[in-house]
């Protein structure tokens, strides 16, 4: 399946780079923790950093009720949001071919606030399950307390785009003779051993959940 | 020195884990490749990933003079852009709890275009010396044509913050007794070992100014 091409979300600059694939562009959004997301507040743009999770083709955010961003999106009724997950540093002969190996991707979605229990919940469960997956199952849910301090988002995504870099640093032919070294820096993000809190008992297994999520991760 | 405190750049939320020291916030943009830019088109709010130098208390962006973001960029002569580091995943016995350290920085700036060959020259070697330091030395440094279809920007950084999280997880008291597991799950950015390009002739040493940027960041 493939999100339809806008103008939107068409990528004119570096478009052999381009992806429309839906599953693609989900698998992407699941790989990482943390997106970047774009709203107005009196006319200016601004971005922050948030945490999400996504079912199907929908993401969900949480934030106070006072957050500044909810607001926005909320108001805006859409958003623009990215993530990106740096693969690899390119070093060229030429300073101008210096790039990276990567995989972005931007959403444009509609927002909704989520306004039942039931729904948050089920908007909350998605957000823990992405940061660790069946987390949900091995924690204390949400209590009326709790949940009626999370603002809970749920953006649907209309369209969305990815570009992926994944090839060798690009020189011109007429500087390959030239005397400089070039060549790639593997990047990635590495998760280290879980290490339980002060208030586990000291002789305490680390949990199934929590060492598949690492033995996923490791590789 | 400290970044004066406006309604722009003071934090309303967490504001514990705010700082405006100019240093620490030099520093954690130092620390990454990738920033991620707001910006607005036909009244919507976008963000993109992109590469980018600092110098003192300017940061340089580069791109097509077709690109949408920096045409966006220099209409608007401000922008709000973002860098965030994830250092750990925090699992709390409630869901409520779960969230992670990081490092994150907030820049607001003045953009400028920079329109002489010369400082032109001198944005992009920062760009390039920020991706691996004292590159610039060691590739061939733009030609005219090359430097004619690169817009360079400086952005004047006016104000900015910093929102870091360094602590344990974060359990109510009431939650310590709950038979879940809480702990931390370290996270890294991590760097491969160099490895030439099918140009480099077979018995070619990394250069030390590589194996520098690959020893400081190995630890």
């Amino acid at each position: 399946m493939e999100f339809n091409k806008s103008k939107l979300n068409t990528l004119k600059r570096g478009a052999k780079k381009a992806s429309y694939n839906k599953e693609l562009i989900h698998s992407i959004l699941d790989a990482t923790e943390i997106c970047h997301i774009a709203f107005t507040h009196e006319n200016k743009a601004f971005v922050q950093p948030i945490n999400f999770g996504r079912k199907n083709n929908k993401l969900y955010l949480h934030g106070s009720y006072k957050n500044r961003m909810t607001q926005a999106l909320l108001k805006e009724k859409e958003v623009c949001l990215n993530v990106t997950l740096l693969d690899a540093m390119k070093l060229t002969r030429s300073a101008f071919h210096h790039s990276v190996n990567y995989r972005s991707v931007t959403v444009f979605g509609s927002v909704k606030e989520l306004t039942t229990e039931e729904s948050k919940l089920e908007g909350l469960k998605c957000i823990i399950n992405h940061f660790v997956p069946n987390r949900w199952e091995y924690c204390r849910i949400p209590d009326a307390g709790e949940l009626k301090a999370t603002r809970v988002l749920e953006i649907h995504i209309t369209t969305a785009s990815a570009k992926i870099a994944d090839s060798p640093p690009g020189d011109n032919k007429a500087d390959l003779d030239l005397d400089y070294w070039a060549g790639t820096i593997p990047v990635k993000t590495s998760y280290g051993y879980p290490v339980s809190d002060a208030f586990t008992a000291k002789d305490t297994e680390i949990p199934k959940h929590i060492l598949d999520f690492y033995n996923n991760k490791k590789s």
